[in-house]
């Protein structure tokens, strides 16, 4: 547990710069979450400019909330320069499973790139294994009932650290699973906890393992909404008593409430 | 007034998607208005996306506040399968008359689309009421003094529900008329208000007839809007309150708050 | 001071209208501090638009912060009606000096646009007026390091008005210099606070001499700053609180708190 709880003292100490090419719906609040997490966020998503804000960058985000033809080649772009300078890759592929647009785009960007991190919900999650069992016969197509089997399955096709995002936490890399707890249900009455979380995760995944970083993530991510909440009189006020919480956290208070179960 | 205050109701349970091509400025607000008022919003714009999207969506909002090119292709690709399938189209024209490419681009929507609600202020609604009668003289171009007869004629001459959003906000679909005088100050002196309501009206209209449900939309919106008002130190604080009273809002505040004339 | 303090009296009288074309992660932010100063804001970047909305516009501020080449068209349509027409463009430089891109398009900018004001941090100050210097020999390329120095031949090389913003904030026109040190950290823990200062120089300079305008631009600025942190938890909640502030701030208040020295 208490490996989870450093991680934050580490992104804090080293202020990752996080490069976020996302939608334009929830982009203010992952660059004020980045900020208050303690990391440092960038927009970027010009063809002309991506590659030189990559060799600057810690972790590249890729949130395809709001996909369009020239956002792709900005993060097949941004992409290929982080693929080879090595720094994690995290793919948001929201909507991924809603339409054939964005389950084929999320598809693109995990061939064609080095993806470390895929954070999505039960249904875009599901998709992406589906997606890839679907070359191995149609009945696979069937979504599993069991997400951490879902998590775990798609870990392992893809080589990266799969986060499935819901009342539960699940995180795996296809051999290890953390299942957290924390959170509160007002995260899903704003837009953006979702986009939040995959920044979160891009600047811890820059400072540690993989796996480890995106448990500890997902754990500070839910104890700040639970302090949050207790604050709030409903999602208007809940989110910049989210962020507050984000900002104050400690590392202490994340190991006294985290509920984090491995397996 | 019972009729009225019922549809909130009838938004919550059914949940309706609402799906939103808009300017880049407010979005943010439209997407949390919409989960605040019970319904689910999805935004999406490139034209390869957006018939999927349409043939899940309960309701399309058109909003031509920052405009370009592709936005308008992805527009009209998405309220032609939206036109095809039957749900409702609400087009609010932020800029109508203000330059001529937004005042033809409303125009060319209108002409294009089977728009359901056109939602603006005296200004938008004045300009295409005048648009459109322009064809018949020129004459007609002057705006008439009287908003309940511009907002009329508009309703007529478009075939469809007209929502003219001032201190009063007046609603009518060419024979019915709605005045409805909720509301607090604070709203004009946040960006955001005018999309917002049009976004409301899109989720009511979902689930109602389109009249009904945008004088449901507008009071629900007022009464919100007063409620938050008497919580807030200044248009900062307005925005995460007005949210929140969105959420909180029942139908029993509704019914005892509403000022609906109707002739 | 008094004449600083009045400009805010004069913004708040006469409204004028600020065309905004800026990056999308804080647009939201620069939107509401238009309103909340009393002016009123517009965002347009199409280039079939910027033209007819510049003929309406007192001033145009140019945000470089999400970069691509359709804004670029815009920004050079936009700013050449705004040149022609005589009022002031502001450009925030985001991430000059990051990226070759970015640096290559303020220059541009600066080549082909009459810009009144340059507001950006040290670093983006910095690569301007080096990139100036550049051109003179490579010895130059680094940054002075007296920041004021850095402002100052700017200034003077632009034929503008330089803000360079920081802890202290730097204002000079080539022969006058003002070091305003109000505002808080809290405005360094949130995003947005340097384009919303944008904004808000080019509403000031919109109504006054562009120096003036700046140095009370910045002052009202950070008064606001510290009024606002006064009732913050954190950064969450100090960005509605900071509009609050805002919006109540009165030239009184300002004449009180003003810490400007001029040289």
């Amino acid at each position: 547990m208490q490996k989870y709880a450093a991680i934050l003292d580490t992104v804090r100490s080293k202020t990752p710069l996080v490069h976020q090419i996302t939608n334009y719906v929830t982009v203010n609040d992952c660059a004020n979450v980045t900020i208050c997490i303690g990391a440092s966020p960038v927009m970027s998503h010009a063809p002309e400019d991506v590659k030189d804000m990559v060799a600057l960058a810690d972790a590249l985000v890729l949130n395809i909330g709001t996909l369009d033809e020239n956002q792709i080649k900005g993060m097949l772009e941004a992409g290929k320069a982080a693929s080879e300078k090595g720094i994690p890759i995290i793919l948001d592929p929201v909507g991924a499973g809603a339409t054939p647009y964005r389950t084929r785009t999320a598809a693109l960007l995990m061939k064609e790139l080095r993806i470390s991190v895929i954070k999505g919900n039960a249904g875009e999650i599901g998709t992406l294994a589906g997606a890839d069992a679907l070359v191995r016969g149609v009945d696979s197509q069937k979504l599993s009932g069991d997400p951490v089997e879902t998590a775990k399955s798609l870990a392992l096709a893809s080589s990266c650290v799969v986060v499935l995002s819901g009342v539960e936490d699940i995180v795996s890399d296809g051999k290890r699973v953390a299942v957290i707890s924390n959170g509160d249900p007002l995260m899903g009455k704003i837009s953006g906890s979702g986009c939040m979380a995959s920044v979160v995760c891009g600047a811890f995944a820059a400072v540690s393992d993989h796996f480890e970083g995106c448990v500890a993530a997902m754990t500070a991510f839910g104890v700040a909404g639970e302090l949050a909440a207790e604050k709030s009189a409903g999602p208007g006020s809940f989110k910049p008593a989210f962020l507050d919480a984000v900002r104050a956290i400690e590392s202490g208070v994340i190991l006294k409430r985290a509920k984090i179960k491995e397996y």
